[in-house]
């Protein structure tokens, strides 16, 4: 069941160490099978140097089910459903706690967009989300971590497609994509621009966000009908 | 005798260039075998890659006497003692002059919980300990430096099982865990989290510890009868 | 035609992630042939991993018109002939996004010259672009990034010789040589100074530019014909 | 001649970028045989991934003539002259632009002894040396910026023995040691203590020196006639 789609998130998350955004088993990735309504995702702590094909896991998209598979899913995935459910336009998605991009998850602030880096790959600021209640952590927490996700991004009139990541405030970051090759590829970069946002800062405390011309020049030189950026 | 341990000990004490927690010969591990009050521990001075399973020393817990072993044990055997006569639960115990905790413990501060990533090792911020009196580094000093940290345990009623880590002021980071391996576990998450630590204060000065809800949310999803995180 | 600088511009391209200066497919080298008024570039937006020597783009200098190749040139083309009609007496240009040079482009700050590694390469400060105006993003890109590039080094009267790099503001770095591979070099030098400047700053806030006595000797002990570095 | 003593410079020049230490040819090491007044040092700029045993060149110590080698000798060849012939003790020496010993050299400050790494192997701050003068960098520059080394210690009090590197003011550290292989040693734990020492001072600012009594403690557990480290 699904076996082409296991196959890519296999290699989706084993390409998390590879890219130096996990230490042990922290991180974790998704895609969907919209079609179906299912999703299938990594096994709760196991180790990326054993994970086979098997261990993925199968999920119902509305229900949470397991529908396949031995081991339990990670356990973030009701964040997972979450934004699958709500941002029909995603997927695949990664988490991770990868060490800049925490950083700026802990501090609680979004990433302004500093420069072309950012530019090319997000359209504005990644957002970084308020904190949660007592009452959503001691409630369904992971689920309230995806609504608190999708609120972010309904209440500050953000799309998901042209911004495909956040931080979890104190917690780390999400990012997406089109599929879970995509949303690693979203979690590299945003890694690198976390890196460069810190120090960017550093030099410059007062640094404003680039010029609103420059940032849909190079956001839409690479996305959108007028795209011309690559073969 | 304790072969098993000491293999164990071995590979633990390589998985420490292995994880890039120490330069050159700064580091060990020991674990401890409680029914017979012996402990197996690193010699002093020896090179990891040359380093074989017969160079591990079998001390005696209560007297500090080499029971086997041709080697010199490691300088810093006696703290290992205090912890291991000290923390009754403990069965591992690892060394290191990690880059980034020691940073911190340089700098003679406590590495607040500043998010999930420490929230889901660590139930509360790592300790600094106090600096150490003339008398204390004069005399015993390796075994007054296990004394100052147990001190700082008992002082601010930490529990050496929710907080498997102290930094010890001007010098460096000690870890423990059920075992050798588990030691090594948490001195590598220490060092992630020291390193995110540094930044994140730096993007936001004025941070403040993370939400205790999220914090106990974090490490009893994963430590305790509760524990849902894994397989 | 053009094998054997097609080979040297392929190279000089797959050196830029072995030196770590490249993420994804975020960089760029040509290379020039100043007889024929031509030029060898990368394709844009292909990996690394799969690039070929058949994937090289040659370009006419003067009209920006591919003469040979299959695939789309670099996004970035334009610029570099700018650069090369401009700077006559350079023969090869890397653009990167390499971390720390891109920090200082997205400070929007020139790089002091602030020791002898930096003035054994540059003599004087690398400069940082004005912002470019809305009408420059909105119109040819490319082509007026390379002017504001040449702007810089006229108004500022530089030598694209003695100061072979720029950063472009919000963007990231340009360097150039006298051929692929020097270029390349000097790319791997800015990043050097590039990661130090930062942290020397922060060591110390008003760190003043080095001694000119000082840059004059290290600039001249390597470049010109009193040079006495090397065999 | 002295091929026993090639094979060593050769082979710790070589550990440089193993350790990473240097960037291209940055970087050279020597060493001397003093019952003969000669000694052995890398060749000026020759990348280290060609570099054989028959390019180290055997230079004499009083007068700097090279007496065996066909290439020409490291261009830092008579500071490394002044520093054996002023220091006696010394059988080795390393010259760098390691990332974070320069940035202290070029930030003009000495690193100050804030913890037990540092002291295990430096009795007390890494001096910083003043800046040259106009004459002095005009005239006998290589050998004048040996000299200022060698004043930085005697005007400061400071033994080379018990202190065994240096940091040239905007320009970069030396390190030696009792013989080549020493001098690296050396040098790498100067680049680990540099860069703790960098984010130290950000945490604290005000951070002082460690306590004299931990200071000397641990260098003499590992250095003189009570030394107990090791075996």
């Amino acid at each position: 069941m699904l076996d082409e789609l296991k196959i890519k998130v296999l290699k989706a998350n084993l390409a998390l160490p590879q890219h130096q955004l996990v230490t042990f088993t922290w991180g974790n990735v998704s895609a969907v099978d919209r079609a179906r309504g299912l999703m299938v995702i990594k096994p709760s702590g196991v180790e990326y140097d054993v994970m086979t094909v098997d261990d993925m896991v199968v999920v119902e998209l509305e229900s949470g089910k397991v529908v396949e598979g031995t081991k339990k899913p990670s356990s973030d995935t009701d964040t997972h459903r979450v934004l699958y459910l709500e941002f029909p336009n995603i997927g695949g998605i990664v988490h991770t706690h990868s060490r800049h991009a925490t950083i700026w998850a802990q501090s609680g602030k979004d990433i302004p967009a500093w420069g072309t880096t950012h530019a090319d790959y997000f359209y504005g600021a990644i957002p970084c989300t308020r904190l949660m209640t007592d009452e959503e952590i001691n409630g369904r927490y992971e689920w309230e971590t995806g609504k608190v996700i999708v609120e972010t991004f309904h209440s500050r009139h953000l799309s998901p497609s042209d911004i495909p990541s956040v931080l979890v405030n104190s917690h780390g970051p999400f990012a997406w994509g089109k599929d879970a090759d995509n949303a690693v590829h979203n979690a590299v970069v945003l890694e690198e621009i976390a890196y460069m946002g810190i120090f960017s800062r550093q030099i410059t405390p007062e640094l404003n966000a680039m010029q609103q011309t420059l940032l849909d020049k190079h956001y839409l030189r690479k996305h959108g009908k007028n795209a011309y950026y690559g073969q």
